[in-house]
């Protein structure tokens, strides 16, 4: 029995997207969807509470992070991640393959790991593909990743080739080194960045290692949008379609309908609280930046077509007023508000699939959301 | 029609504490009772939920905060504090004259009012009893307090004096502008700092201006304790009995059964939350600093004792984490159990005073937070 199992729903018969259903130890969750990151064990400003009531049904959050703080014996010793945390319905830990790359500039890569240094102190580190398993074994998420080489973009295709070789030959270490398959499903990842051989190469490695489930990685990195859309048109219908799809790292409104039409079940991405907590929103008009002198006397909610309950109980002019005071309860509902507009788009685009009309709800929702302007950011 | 009522329900056999009701027009609250302060229209870190949820029945908000951000008049035209801030129950604003005398060192006194210096912007500002009533008839609080003197401690008896005289005429003038007599009550505040002619002299003044509550001010500003006892021991009784008694600025444990057991209704402080910011915590044994190392593997809760809804759910280990990484989250978790912890207090001492025992729940209370021991911090 594997500890992650998807069972397909149904594929748009418009735009070729799926919905399906992840199976988990700590429950199911409905595909496509986003999950919120919780990068220190904690969705930054939010409760858990807060996260059930948007009906957020699965977090991630970063091993790096917390082997550093508070370190995985200490999670372990609570009894887990989900216990250390008080979240009891599913959750993903990433590898620290991407923050090892993101997070230290003095990293030396061999053929055994990653020499780096810690981001906080300065000391010297080394994160190899057994240690990553270990340290997710002892969080005890649902979902693990394999430790992967993160490239950086744009990388040379001499460059790509041995990483994408040598990120194959961890994956087959961190499948030997887990212990914990029963209930903890790891997922490969796969790499190649633009390259359409170097993907296939990837995707072919890592199926034939016979993973619960498949990573996208290596993209929004920088790349421009149909760059990422062409790699996910030629990558996504290499991987099985009994297993969810994840695309790493990408939480713009548009890239996850776009995902979500090119077979993507999974995404995830700091964007919604990160932009939050600077005091901007997503709302069904496009972007506003709510710390703007403009909304000093705006009462009207952030979005007046959410139904979230910040836009249910507060004004852009008390919202703004809390930012600009500091006041962490003004980081909070933007946070708050910016979650719940993207689960509830995955909702959205959910429905539409099971209506057969995503590409129909695609334009609908960038028209509304400017998208289609020739101005839009990319967003 | 007064715009607040106090009904009198009993006085404890073995104390002499009060128990009533004061009714507002928002709704009414048990005295005695604590009183979250709410700055800048937040109760820092809490949403108007939380508060809710701990059942706070009143909340305190800074006239002088909410007057140089966002401004009354936003305030107002959001349709008053309780509208703009969520907030359905009562509000209390102070009269911005102790913030003209804690955060500004640039004042002058005249007997018009106090020139002095944002403490923001150092912009020079001007603040009279007729400019504070305008400021709180705009923000709407159901109690509005005088704008009086705050004089330093220990301040010379004829300092005192002059000032005690001051304020009553300045109280005066207050009556005088104040606009909304039917819907929000103004409470006069006695001053005198130790010197008990001093204070006889200013309850005799503001009650013969017969307002719907008084305040004791100038407590809680660096006398020692028995100072303030003694304080409240003379003047409570020259406060008329039908009218609710207010200790302003006061917040450790052993004050709040201390002043009811002198007869007072009402109190506020930011203690509980600001000490919380640092990861200090009140429980049933006494003060505990959550961010030590020693709680690093403390998986019970911050108060066995306590059944809020952080200590049923997260473990002094989590809340450490969050709060050694800066996660605001963990101030949110400890500023929640602080509020509940004196909320949950103040309802202890209500049912004391119902079973006519408050002088042995004082007992208690004091020898399991450790206030009888011979080092025992004033907390």
């Amino acid at each position: 029995m594997q500890a992650i199992t998807y069972e397909h729903i149904k594929t748009c018969r418009q735009s070729g997207a799926r919905l399906g259903i992840v199976h988990t130890p700590h429950g199911s969750f409905e595909t496509p969807i986003f999950m919120p990151v919780g990068t220190l064990a904690t969705v930054k400003t939010m409760s858990p509470e807060d996260l059930k009531s948007m009906n957020a049904q699965i977090i991630l959050s970063n091993t790096y992070h917390l082997w550093l703080r508070p370190g995985e014996d200490i999670v372990e010793e609570a009894g887990g991640l989900h216990k250390f945390m008080n979240w009891d319905r599913p959750i993903l830990t990433d590898s620290g393959g991407f923050q090892v790359f993101s997070l230290s500039d003095l990293r030396k890569i061999t053929e055994e790991g990653v020499h780096f240094r810690n981001h906080l102190s300065g000391e010297k580190l080394f994160l190899t593909p057994e240690r990553s398993m270990e340290i997710q074994n002892a969080l005890g998420p649902d979902i693990m990743m394999a430790f992967d080489e993160c490239p950086p973009y744009p990388a040379e295709h001499a460059y790509m080739k041995a990483s994408v070789e040598r990120t194959s030959r961890w994956a087959e270490r961190c499948l030997e080194a887990h212990s914990r398959a029963e209930d903890q499903g790891l997922f490969g990842i796969i790499q190649g960045g633009e390259y359409e051989d170097l993907r296939r190469q990837s995707a072919k490695d890592l199926v034939s290692l016979d993973f619960p489930g498949y990573a996208i990685g290596g993209l929004s990195v920088g790349e421009p949008k149909d760059v990422m859309n062409k790699v996910l048109e030629h990558t996504a219908p290499l991987l099985p379609d009994n297993k969810p799809r994840y695309l790493m790292g990408v939480g713009s409104a548009d890239s996850l309908i776009d995902g979500a039409i090119r077979g993507i079940d999974m995404f995830d991405c700091v964007l919604p609280t990160r932009i939050a907590r600077n005091g901007t929103i997503m709302t069904s008009e496009g972007r506003l930046v709510v710390r703007n002198a403009s909304y000093a006397r705006d009462f009207s909610p952030l979005d007046k077509n959410c139904s979230c309950h910040v836009c249910q109980n507060h004004s852009r002019a008390y919202i703004r007023h809390l930012i600009k005071c500091n006041e962490t309860l003004g980081l909070r509902l933007c946070s708050y508000h910016n979650l719940y507009f993207l689960l509830e788009l995955m909702e959205k685009v959910r429905q539409a699939i099971r209506d057969d009309r995503l590409l129909d709800f695609r334009e609908e929702f960038f028209e509304a959301y400017g998208f289609n302007k020739p101005n839009a950011k990319n967003f």
